[in-house]
């Protein structure tokens, strides 16, 4: 199933890159909620959590590794961030293609939507 | 460091748990933002993303398939839920303990806090 996230991944569509690897991309959200507001994907395209498989395991840790050095980059690990997955509809998920919000750069309130 | 996720799973204070194996926790948040709540905690006494180490990838890896398996068992993961994880002071970190959100049971709104 194609995307727009797997544009961005086939370079088919523009987005601004922040990070790029064998197994991921981060871009910023072109909606962005935040000061500080990036998206970070698998490059293999999994629909959603819902779909998550026991071999995704080691993708999913490698995500999160992931995530913690993107907000050092970004210059938000010490101020704070907040990290978010929506799965279905009740999560409010946009796009089929499995993917978590990084935002900072301002206080995140509670709750969480 | 002692916080009391640290005495939740001592099981020195109670809590509503929902799931528990050797690497991890998952218990009715106390002050639910949605009709299903829950936090799930690796046992290993991580303070915050900022203090994940590589050697923990699996661990994570751990979390997200337990996530997905406690949403179906939860009765949420069909209509939709939102996984939240706070960082620091701008996130809205409020126990030094690594803990994700799950929820479901509403609409959650945007943007996520």
């Amino acid at each position: 199933m194609s995307t727009i996230f797997s544009k961005i991944i086939a370079k088919e569509i523009p987005a601004r890159i922040v990070h790029e690897d064998e197994l991921c991309l981060a871009f910023h959200d072109v909606s962005p909620q935040a000061p500080t507001h990036v998206l970070i994907i698998p490059k293999k395209p999994i629909a959603s959590l819902e779909q998550l498989e026991q071999e995704d395991a080691p993708l999913l840790g490698h995500l999160w590794m992931t995530i913690a050095k993107l907000a050092r980059e970004l210059g938000i690990a010490e101020s704070g961030y907040r990290v978010v997955v929506n799965c279905g509809k009740d999560g409010g998920q946009s796009v089929d293609h499995l993917h978590f919000h990084i935002l900072g750069g301002r206080s995140l309130a509670w709750p969480p939507g």
